[in-house]
Order: structure tokens, then C-alpha cells, then sequence
């Protein structure tokens, strides 16, 4: 049993040193727990010419932040996995340590898992938009990460977003009680999808702004929570979606 | 505005040094954020004469174990409050330190705390039951609370509340990612209401169990998830409610 809704594949084609490498890479997962199988998994493979260890700390330094910066409803699986193999069939001059070549084929695994990473969130059980949450100018990376997730996970937030609301009280809220060094008086925060940006929130208070236009932007499949911060230089990236009647269905009323 | 359904209100007598004594007390707040407005509030009275120093330890000490172990959606509150005042005037020798006297106060107050935050929890947006997670035998306090907290904030343990199913892999799974000391191989679980009990997992493995049983059980206005660990003596518990149809559209329409 999946209740996944849409296939989740990507590949691309990158240049190593002339030589043109490949991955492609497939994943499935919408809810964080179903008791009966597996969850999240991912396979990716390249014809890349790496050696295991680079091949590890690669995927390791990749999924800290596409699949580990996805929330679907705040639990945690107990039977998550991220697989990667490698033929080393492109040709290019083996990757056996940090380097030009090595930031590469990070850079592509990247592309990859967030774009994966995001079609898991998109997909999420009962969900009708992604949610991209992005945090900038944070004292830390821990902060920077802390704060997205907070955001992306927060129940109130969520059901907002499902109701299109630009209500900015509940995003300084996550923001506040996230585990994490922050100053709310100096953040800006906006939602933005495409059909435009609508600033809501100036150094940690509401300004005025159109909510025809926010409900506009708030309707479409895709909204970025666009967060900044006053407190330094780092930033991160969550993966959420919002929680619906559809969520609340298919894990309340599945076995009726 | 609020979504309040119902009244909160307790009132106790109990006695100090052969002098009745009485706390009144009562409280709103059903979702932990309404931007509008406060969100929990609580004004405790007492006719206990008590300095003002002990009757603050005494609030610290059963706020924490009651209000701080309520979640309705696991967003915490900008503007949470429990106020008490005391006039002194049913007469008893004055609480100055710790002792009989004040063991007998706190557990007075416990009592209305812990009537109250049931309450809180059972009114919680949308909410259709009560769901109380007790913990015992966890390694330490700490753990105790963080697992029974990770237990009643759990969407997917909500949902399956909601849906009356007797799904304890999901339980487990909150246990397990809890941050906590615990062993899940040593993981006894019941589901219990007033209608009965029923034990769906030995050891950290699910046993056989009556379905139509359970789904009865789980039926009822307010359920008891008997969590018993093997780490140790400590216990905790945390009130939650289910996570309902109801709570989206209150978070997700109010605005429609």
C-alpha cells in the first residue's frame, strides 16, 4: 500500500572534465509512517568514476539538506532510506578526494535530491501545495535549519497555507518558539508563488499589504515562505506542504 | 474571539491544620494561537493564607507537570498565562516553607490544575476526544515527559485517535524518536476508556488483540494510552486530543 499520487524521477546530465556523467535517481514516499512497509526511499545512480568513500560523504553532505529538511506531518519514519551507486562508467579521472570535480558532482547530486526532495513534500498525503521555506540571514546554519523546519512543521502554519492565508502571526510564531538564536524584531518575511510576492512582515511587525493579491499567490501549487532574518549569514531550505482534510482522512478514517 | 465550547471552571475544598480551604479556579484557550487575542489563560484564587514566595513555588511546581504538559497542536502560545492569588483568609498557620502544610496546598492545586488542563485539551480545536498519555517506568523524569509530549503531539497518533484505530505502530514510532532514553524492545502498550482495556504490544512487538474491542474502546470520549517503559521509575503525563476534520477547518477556512 503507497498512498504516493504522483512518480518522483529525475536525471540529469553534468560535465566532469570533459566527460559527460549522468544520474538519475527515483523516490517514493508521501506520509512519514505506514506501518506496513517502507516509507521514504530513494535510489539514485550515476555512471560517475568516484571512489566509495567520496561516493558516501557526498550523498551524507546531499541528504542532510534536500530529504532531511522534508516535512510531510512532523513524524519521523523509523525506515527512511537515501541509496547510491555508482558504475564509474562516464570515464572522468576518478573522484578520490575534495576538489573541483567532487564540488561537481555534489552541485548535480544536489539538483537532484532537492528536486526529489520537493516532489516527496508536494506529494505529501492529502496535501494541495509544496511549501518551500526558506530562511536567510540567520546567526548559524543550526538556526538557519532550525527555524525552516519549525515553520514547514507548525500545524497552524500549515492549515493556513491550506486555507491560502497570509497570516504572518503564525510564521513569527514557529519562528519564535523554534529552537534556535533569533531576534524577531528584525524580521522580513513575504510569501511569494508565481504569480507574484506580497512583503507581509517588516523588522517583526505586520505592514500593510493587498490581500486580494496575497490570496492570489497563496492559491497557486507552489508558495515560497520567504523569511530574512537580521542576525548574520546563514540560511537553509525546509520542504513542507499543508495539512488538509485529505491528511486527516487518509490516516484517521483509513481503515473504514 | 474565541473557539472556546466550553466552560473550564473547578472549585476545590480541602483541609490545612483543621481549616477549610478552598481553590477556584478557571481557564479558556482551546488552540494555542489565536493572533487576535490571548490564547490560555488561568486565574486560580485561594483563601489559603501562604507567603507569596511559597505560593509562586507552588504554582511553578503544578504548572509544569499540568499546563506545560497540554498540547492541542504543538504550537506553542506567544501569550500563555496562569495567574494565582491568595487572601489568606480561611485562617491556617501561614505556609512560609515546605512541609506537610504546603505538600497538602500543592496537592490541592495540582488536583484543579490537572482538571483544568483536561479540559483544555478536551476542548482543543476540532477535538472530538481527550487523549491522555501516561508514562511509566522511563529512565528519567525528562524522558518520561519527552516521550509522553512526542506521544500526544504525534499527527499520525492523532489521526489515529480521531479514527479510532488501535494503531500502536504509530505510538511506537513517536516513542522511538522521542528525545528520550528509552528501550523500545521493553515497550508495553494498552489503549484503555471507560469501557475497557485492551494491550496491543508486549515487549516493543504487537500482540493479538481484539479489533472490535479496541475500535469500541477508542470510540469513547476519553482515552487512556498506557504506556508502560522498563528503563527505570520515572513517570509523566501529557494531555492531548484527537486531530480532526474540525481542527483544519477552523485553521484552514476561518477566513471563508
Amino acid at each position: 500500500m503507497t498512498t504516493d499520487l504522483i512518480k518522483k524521477e529525475v536525471a540529469i546530465e553534468f560535465i566532469i572534465d570533459g566527460k559527460a556523467c549522468k544520474i538519475g535517481a527515483m523516490a517514493k514516499g508521501s506520509g512519514m509512517i505506514h506501518p506496513n512497509m517502507a516509507t521514504m526511499l530513494c535510489f539514485i545512480t550515476t555512471d560517475v568514476s568516484i571512489t566509495p568513500q567520496m561516493l558516501q560523504k557526498a550523498l551524507t553532505l546531499s541528504v542532510e539538506e534536500s530529504f532531511n529538511m522534508v516535512s510531510v506531518d512532523g513524524d519521523t519514519s523509523t525506515n527512511d532510506m537515501a541509496s547510491i551507486m555508482a558504475s564509474g562508467l562516464a570515464g572522468n579521472p576518478l573522484i578520490a578526494a575534495e576538489g573541483e570535480d567532487f564540488s561537481t558532482f555534489v552541485a548535480a547530486l544536489d539538483y537532484v535530491n532537492h528536486q526529489l526532495a520537493k516532489m516527496i513534500a508536494a506529494d505529501g498525503e492529502g496535501a494541495t501545495k509544496l511549501i518551500i521555506v526558506e530562511v536567510k540571514g540567520a546567526f548559524d546554519k543550526e538556526s538557519a535549519k532550525a527555524i525552516s523546519k519549525s515553520v514547514a512543521t507548525s500545524n497552524l502554519c500549515k492549515t493556513a497555507m491550506f486555507g491560502a492565508d497570509a497570516n504572518w502571526g503564525r510564521v513569527l510564531c514557529a519562528i519564535g518558539y523554534a529552537p534556535a538564536k533569533v531576534d524577531v524584531t528584525k524580521v522580513d518575511l513575504a510569501f511569494q508563488s508565481c504569480v507574484g510576492k506580497v512583503e507581509v512582515c517588516k523588522k517583526g511587525a505586520g505592514i500593510y499589504f493587498d490581500e486580494v493579491m496575497a490570496k492570489k499567490i497563496l492559491s497557486e501549487k507552489e508558495i515560497t515562505v520567504d523569511i530574512k532574518l537580521g542576525d548574520g549569514e546563514a540560511s537553509a531550505i525546509a520542504y513542507g506542504c499543508d495539512l488538509t482534510y485529505d491528511y486527516v482522512k487518509i490516516n484517521g478514517d483509513y481503515r473504514t
